[in-house]
């Protein structure tokens, strides 16, 4: 059955691939399974059919027959239960890969995003300068960790998994960025993640969206 | 087999139950297995035989034989998956309960963090009023969101699920908030959630130890 994602009809990151349907669309191709897309507009995003799907109102969603999925960490797990090649076979290794799915998007990306967060709410605001500083030493400290923990390793559970999806995605927003950057085997391992065909597909779908649309509007 | 957890020794809430091994605990104690504590000071917690289970240098941990587990969220979910009573067997309600598990952590929790960070950072300085009301704006939307998504039903799913653990432990952050008051239905629900015997036997625990210590030392 072809899953069915939503995604922003005009992504706010003109194309940059940060919208989290390319998180979706990155376990997809990895494990082989196409999948439409449906683009809806930021006004549909808060009308109550989408909010059915999906109660804060944002992108993606995931609809595979009558199953509608949201939160981009369960649509990866679902994938990857689902699906071959994403998750170890060892009982253990599963639950460490899981919990590496929740590091990602509840204790590394919401260091990034407070990061956007003050460039965006406090643009101009006499207090941005101080709160950057103070976001990024903390986000320094956590990607430390971070670096700690992968060490030499290819991948963080050694053989890639839907864990790396979601760790490489949420580093993505600070790609080529000096807090990457100073942390060479974290920006080697976001280059290996990028480099593979599946995420290039990914990246590629999406991108293709926004141009079309950028060509329709001229 | 009897799990450990670990658990601040002196926790910086001073037994309010907010620490996350308060989740834990309530997961153990709703599946009706019992579970042993390690406590940590600060100094313990960042040191490496800790950063070994927990990458962050942060608390809880999970150890069940061999399997060493960290995430809150990976954690909750490991135990419902081991034990009947937390997750939905239908296979569409299982994903959608793994979904609001997501939600807590990476949608819910990060704003109402905001808050407490904006408090805690950014006290006496000349912008914490003005950084609090946008972030307190922010978390009321998200709430509003939540509040309708929950409708008048007794728990997320209908029926009582681990995703209620985790955004009931969430929104005990904001409990007896104006916030949280002003949205009667999240505000029942939460006391729903604080009536259940497992989450008091988990706030007793857990409070027990706080008042152990503070006894040592007087």
């Amino acid at each position: 059955m072809i899953p069915t994602l939503t995604a922003f009809d005009a992504s706010p990151d003109r194309g940059r691939g940060l919208a989290r349907d390319t998180r979706v669309r990155w376990a997809l191709e990895e494990v082989g399974q196409p999948y439409e897309v449906r683009y809806l507009s930021f006004a549909e995003l808060k009308k109550p059919a989408h909010r059915a799907l999906q109660p804060f109102g944002q992108i993606p969603t995931y609809e595979e027959g009558d199953l509608a999925l949201w939160e981009t960490g369960a649509i990866v797990l679902h994938i990857a239960e689902t699906h071959a090649g994403l998750l170890p076979k060892d009982r253990n290794a599963r639950a460490r890969t899981i919990a590496w799915m929740f590091a990602a998007v509840s204790s590394v990306e919401p260091w990034i995003l407070e990061i956007e967060s003050t460039h965006f709410h406090d643009r101009g605001q006499a207090w941005g300068a101080d709160r950057l500083a103070q976001a990024e030493n903390r986000l320094r400290v956590r990607l430390d960790d971070l670096d700690r923990a992968l060490g030499d390793k290819d991948w963080l559970m050694g053989e890639f998994t839907a864990a790396d999806i979601l760790i490489c995605s949420v580093l993505l927003r600070v790609r080529g960025e000096p807090v990457l950057d100073e942390r060479p085997r974290l920006a080697a391992y976001l280059a290996r993640g990028e480099a593979r065909p599946a995420y290039q597909r990914s990246f590629a779908a999406q991108l293709a969206h926004y141009q079309l649309r950028q060509a329709a509007k001229s």
